[in-house]
């Protein structure tokens, strides 16, 4: 047998895939990948418009990162979580450094459902309350917590009740559920709505509120001026803890170290993953602030897990944390989004009638397909699967036809390449995407 | 400032670390690993016999998995999980060829609480019902479901209620919660209890049980003969699906690849972590049954994580496997079991009237500690914190005065070292113990 074929065999015999229907899927061997690309076993060559999972912020198989893993696994690959360790705790400090006001510390997970269960559990008991707040259309993890909390219809399989969450609208100006006419408006009514949600709920009853600093895989929704802010007020008047999931919009996705800096609002908890070490290692974690971490002081935290601040992965991060600094990762991911990626979007938008909406910041963009740009009907029907999903696979096809691998969600094409794509392959990309975008078109009303 | 002062400050003003209150602990900063050994910065030596949190089955350090590792790096550290790869497939293949009857297939998560809420999850999909039985005196992990399924304290604080899970008495023959005079009384009377609750709860709403085939953490509690088998049967009979936890009983702790395979039986669903790369990398996940997997064939199974089956720690699993093949690791430390340490362990019951039971296999076993060998009353209260704790604490103080790193749990000392641990460090490391039960001895009435 091939290498090709064996590969393609053993999967199939053996891997139990993620969210598939595992007769249904033909999951396609990958060689190797570089930088901003990958490439299967027929030497064909895609760009990364995914990164993967949104999570190969650094690219792949960074050079320096590579030989920092290969250098610690040489030196220490893993110690208890009850132990001191020199890159668990350089780590925790690179992180306590770039993060906002007083979180300073940080409670590794080993990816990001895992840090979402445990801020939840900070802050239940920090307040004493059990109620968390959580938006439809997000995306939290899939441990029984997580997927709770989680506002998309995966967690309909498997939790048959949502203890202890509530879901509540966040703010989506293409398609506002308030009905406002305007991003200022639309800020408004939605702390208006969370406001009345909490009320109704019983302030007394809610331990926090968890958000997604800019929503990702349910849309790339960037919150409207003002948003955040109110949110921090409300939870400051309500003695709510905020929690900011940034599992994927943090470290350079949105052209930020996390993406509450381009608002200036400091959260309670910070939640990680994913970009901390381009998922080279699984690595996650949450960040703490003084006040809960001081809750935790002399009373026992009761959660963790065999590999807390695994030193291989923390070592990944140091590394990865470094490399962003000295090749100016965030401020490079920041003006591809200003420069090249908005302005593209823009112009694809004027051009193509299926084109509804455009929205984004730094590497972290969606395009969002209609049938009809007045109607607003989207391309496909919602979670649509099947059939129904047919003009999507057909715009994804054409995509991969033209060497992009591109990331696709209901009826919206997701621009996400890793924050160290030059500026030539990110063009490059754009115009494979306007091409497919031609293939939408011909579903348009 | 000194490397080991920096470690400890990083440590104190960064890291949040498991299971603990903050401000009432003082993490050891550990320098380098080999083998059996560790080493704190003043150069102190302690022979592991922790292996960690029970993970280091092949010892730390092992140059052939860290050169596996460093290989791997540099040829792909990760890819998405949707893609098929080389070393997801094999490590795949590698596990369903050592896994009993038709176990075929592999989800790969990153840790053990990861791995039991998927089999959970899987099991309530494939029955169509809700509830989960687990025993009391175990641990499953700390996500939601995991923790909820807990049988032991840790759980309270975290889950106000148990949803869809019930907890029933599993066998004990030191101390019967049946009453039993021997094994095979325990057996039967403990396989009564599981159907008497299984009747009670309602068939019809079970979907699983949920079992460590030997009880870690909780106190090495070896089912005795006829109880695996037993549970078997009452699975079958009632279409419930058995899962296997072999976080940490699984991969050479048992003397086993599978700890299952030392009493023939073979459960619908193994969970695994630790043991499969000794933690090199985090790495878990649950092998399934062909009945379980055909389930979710035209199905999508609803779970999955950025990384599942991530290439580098399925390429450090497959080249762990390999090396304890090669090596002879299973065999070995099923030998240690047999020829050194059971008879040690009986040796010192023998002598110390601190001693009230020894019992295990392979590399794990439990010396547990009274205050009379008649009564039986354990040398600390349970779940003992504080000054009530002291009496143990002073044990393990005494352990590592001579150069050992023990594991203690409530009232025992377990006896967990690598698998690969040499019979000259193996004697060493009981003779320090046998000095250490002086200490105990001291405590008792």
């Amino acid at each position: 047998m091939s290498t090709e074929s064996q590969v393609r065999a053993d999967d199939r015999a053996h891997v139990f895939h993620s969210w598939s229907a595992q007769g249904l899927i033909d999951p396609l061997p990958i060689e190797k990948a570089l930088g901003s690309h990958i490439w299967d076993y027929t030497g064909k060559k895609y760009l990364d418009f995914s990164s993967q999972l949104v999570n190969i912020n650094i690219g792949h198989q960074h050079p320096r990162l590579i030989a920092a893993i290969q250098e610690q696994a040489g030196r220490l690959a893993t110690i208890a979580p009850a132990f001191a360790n020199d890159k668990r705790g350089e780590a925790a400090r690179m992180i306590a450094e770039i993060a906002p006001a007083d979180l300073n510390k940080v409670f590794f997970t080993n990816g990001g459902a895992e840090a979402n269960e445990n801020a939840i559990r900070m802050a239940r008991l920090h307040t004493g309350r059990h109620k968390v707040l959580a938006t439809y259309r997000s995306y939290h993890g899939s441990t029984a917590t997580a997927i709770t909390a989680t506002g998309d219809p995966r967690r309909w399989p498997n939790e048959p009740v949502a203890i202890g969450v509530v879901h509540f609208w966040g703010p989506y100006p293409y398609r506002s559920p308030f009905y406002a006419q305007n991003e200022a408006e639309e800020s408004r009514r939605a702390l208006q709505h969370l406001r009345d949600t909490i009320v109704f709920e019983g302030p007394a009853t809610v331990a926090a509120i968890l958000l997604e600093t800019v929503v990702g895989t349910n849309g790339i929704l960037v919150p409207p001026p003002g948003y955040l802010a109110g949110v921090r007020e409300i939870c400051d008047e309500f003695g709510i803890v905020f929690i900011a999931d940034e599992v994927m919009a943090g470290f350079g996705r949105c052209g930020e170290w996390f993406a509450v800096d381009r608002w200036g609002v400091a959260p309670d908890l910070i939640t990680f993953a994913k970009g901390v070490n381009s998922g080279y290692l699984p690595l996650g974690g949450v960040v703490i602030s003084d006040e809960i971490a001081e809750t935790f002081r002399e009373r026992a935290f009761p959660g963790g897990l065999t590999y807390s601040g695994h030193p291989l992965a923390c070592a990944s991060a140091v590394a990865s944390m470094q490399i962003f600094k000295d090749e100016g990762i965030v401020e490079h991911a920041r003006a591809l989004g200003d420069d090249i990626i908005g302005p593209a979007l823009a112009s694809m938008k004027a051009r193509h009638p299926s084109v509804g909406d455009v929205r984004g910041l730094g590497v972290f963009w969606a395009i969002e397909l209609v049938t009809n740009q007045d109607t607003r009907d989207p391309l496909v029907p919602f979670n649509a699967a099947g059939p129904a999903a047919a003009p999507m696979n057909a715009v994804a096809a054409a995509c991969k036809e033209r060497g992009l691998w591109p990331f696709v969600h209901f009826n919206r094409l997701h621009v996400v390449p890793p924050c160290t794509i030059t500026a030539e392959e990110l063009r490059e990309g754009l115009e494979i995407i306007d091409e497919a975008l031609t293939v939408a078109d011909g579903f348009t009303a």
